[in-house]
């Protein structure tokens, strides 16, 4: 980035949970400015604070405490080179569509397009390198678009879950089998989401469509980019070494942070050691890191000694909350090595994925600032 | 039992957390009368309610109200046929030895006695034949006893697995792999226990000696007794097919009952679908109900059709939590069939487990009453 | 009741959160069969099992597991002689006046008519000789009714409140002011109600008109019925003494059980003292239990002497949820006497309390059965 | 303070809950240096992590990763300027007494030496003119002291509630009568404080010593220090307008944040509207921040105009603890003013009240650094 130049962003869906925590982030943002705000139509016209039932700890920030919502249409963000979307899946894919139609730069928290062959699923910690379908995508579209594009981020309980297996794999190959539970916090539901009936004093060993999210993510996120015969790009599901995945998901009474049991088997035998293990995930850096992205983690993955960590109350904010923590490392009888992963969701998990990735987009030239 | 007989019983560490536990459920039994209660040395000589801090839901019984404590020698107990033992483990292993010395009757919920060779580990619903070591048990005493033996029943994370695992290899034959992750209540750490400080807005990824007890106690319960040239029987450990067993455990804020995942390996090919696991899993029947015991549950597993099911809270009571619940039953990517099982850790997860136990040595004759 | 009689019931939103408590109560109830059940349009014709969301920790009833749901329309239900109302407050007002209109005897959970001058407020543990307005509601009917009528139970905060104070007027006389604070569970709020977000490790010290019910309802409740010179009935809202009521509400992360801290000022001087109001509360009994309501409870307010009771996770389920806790009663420094009192929101506060109120209606021959 | 100058500090009872909370603060306290730390003979030798079971979310500050921990003796502490004491009341009396007698300045949040007759009990926005006592302590020591002494700070529950008050009766004149009921969270008993099972879906009505106390306390601080005939100092409690006060304190599952209601009654005839109070509590200031104490809040009360504000998971960080929030002023129709009132008690409830206390008395000129 220019020395003193700002890009101007815009926020769509900016008064749910995902938009107040892009908002938050957005406004001490050293390269970004807010400069829109989108939300439904009976939020438009208002100024944010009446439009937005405001639920963070931190007060509204002065930036956007006089801005008014728009509606979201790409007419009232033509003035944003970028544009995050918090908006839910139930009304994402048209309006979505239609920004990157408008050759709007669009990063998306939403699942509408994360499947889409031509759309890149970005773990900014993991596969940065998938941005490279872009330009792919960009010629595809009909008509073709100079700037306009759609990068999605990862479901929040599979982006605490990559992080660590990528640090693997980049140490010790490919891995073959995958089986995780997780416990995911309440806030992965959104506002008002679960009933406190639901989840006090409970579990719930169900969330709709979880369990399929991680185990498909994940192939495309660990997965590579391959041409064909043709130079079409397309994404490979990991197929360099096929993968099986299992994850059995849970709903606790934790407000942010979720938290997995892992068990892995790797390609290479004999498998890492658990020390080895722990070494390679305290090594781990990325591309985010070194191509100076602000709001990617100093360091990565914190690897815990102590027998009970890391827990969601005590380690959800590590690197406010834009790095993941690793604990009990240790032999899985059944598989290779098991071990514990917590992610913030409601921040790597969600909005500062999508940050570090309109951060990265930025750096290697893919969004014109 | 013979019409009209009751069997006067002791409980030893009455004022915890199990024995309240041991007392609400005795004091409405059909065969067993509540006679004497022991507990520490500091609360000997007070009557109960002075004695207990009771946390139960329902008031102390009126057959207790009156009762003073002992402490827990076998000179207080010899009018007792059974002696139940809800103790702390720092203080099990003397006083049970002393009272199995006396010839008494012990049915042990404490840890200490799990791993002796000549101690049955006994899933009242499980694996009731094991009580056929307790001939070998009394003779290698010494001095050989007549009416005298310790059995113990299995932790509470255990007890909820077994069961439906017995189950499948009832139904399909013996399995190979299990890979389980728990979601232990608060209740079962005791009273004080778990600090509200460590639970409340969080999890703990891990609760001490958990995960090495389900390894190896589910193989010695799922396991047969096996006679060697010279007659000794021992506990075989699984060892017509050995099972591998990989157990991860965690701490929630939920008060009563213990939830786990669990993803299973058959030895059988191919292995049964999901739909036949349901079946086994709902015809399972055992010993416990055939041959009457009056606190064995009327259904042992009730299998769940709908999609977030069995929850803590609305599940625990099932059978008055003598049964388990199991749900969702489905394919693992990785290994064969995954589902979810929850048991009610401070029913059949402990003191329930135990009476049922010495029901069963009463129909069985084992017992003298 | 004549023996071996049994009466049809019906209720009104029986999917819904009050509506499976009556289903739960009346399914084993010695005078009440439950006949109808009646739901929104859009559960009409399903069976109940299909229609309802069910959330107690006990199954479905088998009494209802076949029975199908109808519209809530009076021609529904003319074989009831008592309908039930767990309705909705924003749809309870037309139909409960349908009902009433079509002559049937209706007793309701929701706020709608309480306000009524013609309608009875009752807390059954309080004032069941408020029915005798029901003659007057009949009569002042267009058309005059002969069977039909509404009465109203109390807010479910109200009723834990007025039962102590009825206590304490019955024995020392009037009270002049009363301060209240009330830490209300999210059971109050009925499903999904409170939101998980809002609660977990929190409070909010607001509750959208409790206060108002509080301030209002208590001087209707314990106020008389008196006759104006033309021989009408009004309340007199507390008019032989007035008294000034202050509430403060809060929901507090529990599942079930209001708990308040109250202080009271007595018009007699000097007061009584604290072991005074000690025995006047444990000598209360009201005229549900002496006139044999089988729903009443045995006991009526339990007094604990320990100091940290009553606690709404261990005094809930005192006499099923019917009767009330008191403990702390101790001197007020500047009121005269302040104590906690426990009621269980479920049951006495809400659907209980329309029951005894039916039971004594029976009993007193208001409703032809 | 002279630019650049540093005061060395030491910690009693670091290892605890206070303590971590004194370290975390004044890791990064401009004006003092974290030189010494104190503990239980058990912890002396090792170095700080070692010896504390860090609870925190945020991590062990490196100044003292490598600090070795000490028993709590004045010798060790002889180069510190200013010793705070975060250490248990049952070792607090006699450690705080050596100190002071070593001439050393003590700021405690203990409870022991709050109702000594020449101590000062501050809450730093409400009564730092309570210091001037603090010649006559050293003067009436034996032998005198020249630089020791001990300052107090309040109870955690006293203190949110004393700071709005301190601003009513510096508007509106004495109060007469108070009445509280408070809700405070479980970090005010520290760790392993509260058990789960007593507080997980439960409220305890019921916190030993409390009530005494904040009925206690309340006067002292907001009483005034008078001179009898001899020159000699007295807390006054109060005595130029005598004030009831009235406490009910319950245990609530909040991890931080102590919430009150709060209603009062003034002297002054007519008393202040709502609109007055919500003005003069917006509008209090307090030396503490004309003085230029670092960590006194830039803004003293947070006055919400929302109808369910405050609540302690959004708003206990305001001013990062170091403010209270005041919502749903409004009459009371028992008292006259009725609100609720939010402090962070791990904050200005404990080791932030000592920290300004300590800086108001080297403003003042009380501590010589």
């Amino acid at each position: 980035m220019e020395e003193g130049r700002r890009i101007n962003i815009g926020i769509l869906g900016a008064t749910g949970t995902v938009g107040q925590r892009f908002i938050t982030l957005l406004s001490k943002h050293p390269w970004f400015i807010i400069h829109k705000l989108g939300a439904s139509p009976r939020s438009a016209g208002k100024i944010y604070p009446k439009a937005a039932n405001w639920k963070q700890a931190t007060p509204i920030p002065s930036a956007v405490r006089q801005m008014v919502v728009h509606e979201c249409k790409p007419d009232n963000f033509t003035d944003c080179a970028i544009v995050f979307s918090g908006l839910d899946a139930d009304v994402a894919g048209d309006i979505e569509a239609a920004f990157r139609a408008a050759d709007i730069a669009l990063f998306s928290n939403a699942k509408n397009y994360r499947r889409d062959p031509h759309v890149p699923l970005i773990v900014p910690l993991v596969n940065p390198s998938h941005l490279s379908i872009i330009a792919q995508q960009r010629a595809l579209h009909s008509p073709p678009l100079s700037k306009g594009f759609i990068v999605t981020n990862a479901n929040c309980s599979t982006t605490g879950i990559v992080i660590p297996l990528a640090a693997l794999e980049k140490a010790f190959g490919p891995l073959e089998q995958l089986l995780v539970t997780t416990m995911q916090a309440i806030s992965g539901a959104g506002y008002p989401g679960v009933s406190s009936l639901d989840i006090l004093d409970n579990i719930v060993p169900f969330i709709s469509g979880e369990e399929e999210k991680i185990e498909w993510e994940t192939l495309k996120i660990l997965g590579g980019v391959v041409d064909d015969d043709r130079g079409l790009k397309s994404f490979d599901m990991h197929a360099r070494h096929p993968l099986r995945v299992s994850a059995a998901c849970n709903r606790v009474p934790v407000i942010d942070g979720h938290t997995a049991t892992v068990s892995v088997r790797f390609a290479q035998r004999p498998p890492p050691s658990p020390q080895q293990v722990r070494e390679a995930l305290a090594a781990f850096t990325t591309d985010a890191q070194s191509l100076g992205c602000p709001s990617a983690p100093v360091h990565t993955i914190s690897v815990h000694e102590e027998p009970d960590r890391p827990q969601p109350r005590l380690d959800r904010y590590y690197q406010e909350g834009a790095g993941v923590s690793v604990g009990r490392v240790r032999q899985c009888p059944v598989l290779d090595i098991k071990f514990v992963v917590l992610a913030n969701n409601v921040s790597i998990g969600a909005a500062t994925s999508s940050i570090i990735n309109a951060e990265l987009a930025v750096v290697k030239g893919v969004v014109q600032a």
